[in-house]
């Protein structure tokens, strides 16, 4: 049985983990931004040492294919994305990313013939943490990615997704080439660290999503007036903060409320002008609210949007909610997921059958392809921070799975 | 009766108005700038033209003094500051000092004899703009400025207080020698806008500052876990957001609570990591605290620091409030206070006793002589921005008021 190596998965990730804007504060790698190019470059080097034909598409995510023997057979796509949010940590993509790398290595230094051929993905912007939104890459290829987007998705210093591609060498007029034709897709596999506690805490090796959550992601801005704070009465005062704070709030009581894993968070939040003696004028801050079940996610959703037309009368303020993104539950293919079950049985890994509560790339390849995906334990469930960590051997029992998967699903001479 | 000029009051705010850094963005003056020679250079030629004898103090304050009939007599002292803070308006501090050179011209032109010798005051760097700290004139005037202080307040370009002076011509080693000696002035007065709402919405012409509120400020960090938004549990969490929420609406409450016009502003917040997805892992707020009741300022801060070790236990995080600011509330001259009244009655304004939520000058001198605050009204209660405006009949009310207090106070032979 062919194996994937735990030491070329740590040379990997570790090698990745200095390309970071924040060094000593975690993983800083927005998309198109200098870490981008140089983790890019480091990803490149490798598909090329496994034999793959290297290119980008047009929303800038970066693919190394190995043709099959069938000529016009559809592809199985492998990878995950390699972005993080500010101040992350070094395997939520990556882990999945050097998965492909590793299988390829595998199937080049062994000369493994496939049928379909594959192609492996190291996909952009999929936390969103730079424009946000996310999941870009996925929806470039699937078509959700609209030539008018990439000018109204703008980062902190107000450049928009169309300017950064620009200035990194990509034409923002070409997006829609992105598009995946229909049918030029077998699969897409991913592997994901869990980036939740239930793995580790069962003693649990491998985990194989059954469903993806729904997600939502909303923006509020909140318009209050920016009085002096010490000359302003209590009572005449149009206070944009004590609205917003009323609003995280009632979130999390709301979801809550709805239960059956429902979460909502208010994760990013601004106030403006920001001095210590001014009456906050302005509040703008971020909603992500996520559940199985698709009813309680627009429950939630619609619940704030009236409690927020309450603070407007009893602040004296406006508010606005925009939505960014919203994506209804996702049921992964029943093929996949039994192969996987089948490969771990044959390595005598323990399994769980899981429900991801983070959306991946997988969740949005569900709606032109059949997509499979595999959790790794975290350690002590952080994710999403300096601390985040999957031991190596745990990534390595994690690919085999996929390797077999892919080597089953992919009609290879072996 | 004698009276000021509005017309003259007008062409003075006008003409020092043009002297900004900031030209069609409000009026930024720093001191110690091409602005504050310009607008110093101004007054110092209105201040000749009404037969004063200028000097400017080692501080860089500026100063017109009218010799009184008593030789010895300690010196009435009228005005106020004439920087500005960043992009804010032309009323805030001018006004105080067009006060003065108004006085000193219907004086001039009237041929007015004092028994006490009169001052009329342009002081620097009130607002701190620049260097941080603020009320800097009249600090220096009443010895609370160290040699020490100039070289370790600098402004955003790393320029220290002691070498902005320099380049402007002053000595810093000097500094010592603005403070005024022990008893050498009878009263210090001042007029300024209100920078708040009250006048306007209830029709008063002249406001009498009784007590300038003590103030506080704190810094808060709450200290939660950053874990992601999706797959953390709504039980597992330790959102370091939910309970700075909490304790903005807690405070926003205590200070209503307390009375007395207490307010209470959470004004500066910062959330981190701050990404969509990432329940809020630390937040950063700052308080600000104003009463003239100084029992109700500490039982205000006292309370919220009870209300954050409430929030430690329900929230699973750590909070920690550290002072940066406390300064008890200061009581205006009652024989001030009721001579404004007396004068305002004579001319039939209305007004109203007021506290003062913003510091000023006045504040710091009250340590040394008795004080005087007259406020005017702001448009809209706004200030420390472009839109802050005072009619200029308003502003002559109030150098009318003061005007009879100076005649009165000054044993002038009218």
């Amino acid at each position: 049985m062919f194996s994937a190596s735990s030491e070329r998965i740590r040379r990997d990730i570790e090698a990745m983990s200095a390309f970071t804007a924040s060094p000593g504060q975690g993983m800083t790698r927005f998309s198109f931004s200098g870490e981008d190019r140089k983790t890019r470059d480091y990803i490149k080097d490798r598909m090329k040492e496994a034999g793959l034909t290297l290119f980008e598409d047009a929303a800038g995510s970066l693919f190394g294919r190995r043709a099959g023997s069938r000529a016009d057979a559809p592809a199985i796509m492998i990878g995950s994305h390699f972005d993080s949010v500010k101040n992350g940590g070094c395997f939520d993509g990556p882990a999945g990313v050097v998965m492909g790398l590793e299988i390829a290595r595998v199937l080049h230094e062994n000369g493994i013939e496939t049928e379909f051929p594959l192609e492996f993905a190291a996909l952009v912007e999929e936390e969103g943490a730079r424009f946000g939104g996310g999941l870009h890459g996925s929806r470039a290829m699937t078509g959700k990615v609209s030539r008018e987007q990439l000018d109204s998705f703008k980062d902190r210093d107000g450049i928009s997704v169309a300017d950064a591609m620009k200035s990194f060498g990509l034409d923002p007029e070409r997006i829609a080439e992105a598009v995946r034709p229909k049918g030029s897709l077998k699969a897409f596999i991913e592997l994901h660290i869990e980036q939740g506690p239930i793995l580790e805490a069962e003693g649990i090796e491998i985990g194989i999503v059954k469903t993806i959550v729904g997600i939502t992601q909303q923006e509020v801005e909140i318009l209050g007036r920016p009085d002096h704070a010490g000359t302003t009465p209590m009572d005449m005062r149009a206070n944009a903060l004590l609205a917003a704070s009323e609003a995280a709030l009632f979130l999390d009581g709301a979801a809550k409320e709805a239960g059956e894993g429902t979460v909502g968070t208010v994760g990013r939040m601004e106030v403006f002008p920001g001095g210590a003696n001014i009456v906050p004028g302005r509040v703008f801050f971020t909603v992500d609210i996520r559940s199985v079940n698709n009813g309680k996610l627009e429950g939630v959703v619609s619940s704030l949007g009236l409690f927020l037309k309450e603070m407007e009368k009893k602040y004296g303020v406006t508010a606005s909610m925009k939505e960014k993104i919203k994506v209804a539950p996702v049921e992964m293919s029943r093929e996949i997921f039994d192969l996987f079950s089948t490969e771990a049985e044959k390595r005598g890994y323990s399994t769980k059958t899981m429900q991801s509560g983070a959306g991946h790339d997988a969740m949005i390849m569900a709606a032109v392809t059949d997509v499979g995906l595999i959790f790794v334990p975290s350690k002590g469930g952080r994710s999403h921070c300096p601390e985040e960590w999957t031991d190596y051997e745990q990534i390595r029992k994690g690919v085999d799975v996929i390797l077999g998967t892919v080597l089953s699903l992919s009609g290879a001479k072996v």
